[in-house]
């Protein structure tokens, strides 16, 4: 019998050390998000909408909501952009800032941002809400709640 | 040495079986958010904001996202809800509906909805996203993203 109960006393531990490990352990899955927001920027000023969206979750259990409603699954969430930004003067140059990430658990995050676009044809911008879920592949983004603010009170 | 490793390995079976038994656990955490909700949209319809309100965390890291930004902190939300809704007739008839409660882990959740205000000077209504967490005292709303969706595409 003693064997087996070290084992289950080592496997008790590990899992132990692991709950306590969590400060550092918050701190790389933070960077790891932020790196994903990051790359979006990134891409979608490089006119690569597809990078963009490698961010979200290749689901048809994605959603974003907005001020058209919600819309569902990971293709319609393509169509919805590449509708609303169909080239690089309508995609302007992106700026996310005032990032805030808010850990759920160990694989879930709240992420809070703002948004701004500057674009020839006008300004637009606003705040997102995004809801991240670890992956095996990594962090994606499962939920995308996002509100244009006019100008006068984004500084909110 | 025996006794408190027989005494490490019950914690850690406890612990195991705990983690277990999560589908069931599920099912009572999502009726419990889904009650804070019903209990909410009561309170609406009786004209007590207040108790209305009782579904926020009652602390400044609350947050509210919209199409004027982000508002901080429990009363500043409080502070909203009574410009915007200053009586019977504009606070209307609420009804939630659509609710999606998506667990995050074992003490967070997501929340989709669609809610609507039945009012004489003109109904109101749009989609939100609900972030929830566990707390002793049950389970609260931490943040709120609540857009307004023109009448027309609030079928989505």
């Amino acid at each position: 019998m003693k064997k087996p109960m070290i084992v289950m006393l080592a496997a008790f531990l590990v899992a132990a050390f692991a709950g306590h490990s969590e400060p550092s352990n918050r701190d790389d899955d933070k960077a790891a998000i932020t790196a994903v927001l990051t790359a979006q920027q990134s891409a979608w000023n490089e006119g690569k909408v597809d990078v963009f969206l490698e961010g979200y979750w290749h689901a048809d259990e994605l959603s974003f909501s907005g001020s058209s409603g919600v819309v569902r699954g990971f293709n319609a969430v393509r169509e919805r952009y590449q509708k609303s930004y169909p080239d690089r003067q309508a995609m302007g140059k992106l700026d996310f800032t005032g990032l805030e990430v808010h850990m759920l658990g160990t694989d879930a995050a709240l992420v809070l941002g703002h948004w701004h676009l500057t674009r020839e044809k006008g300004d637009i911008g606003g705040v997102f809400s995004l809801v991240f879920q670890r992956f095996p592949e990594g962090w994606k983004i499962i939920h995308d709640h996002t509100s244009v603010v006019p100008s006068s009170a984004e500084t909110h």
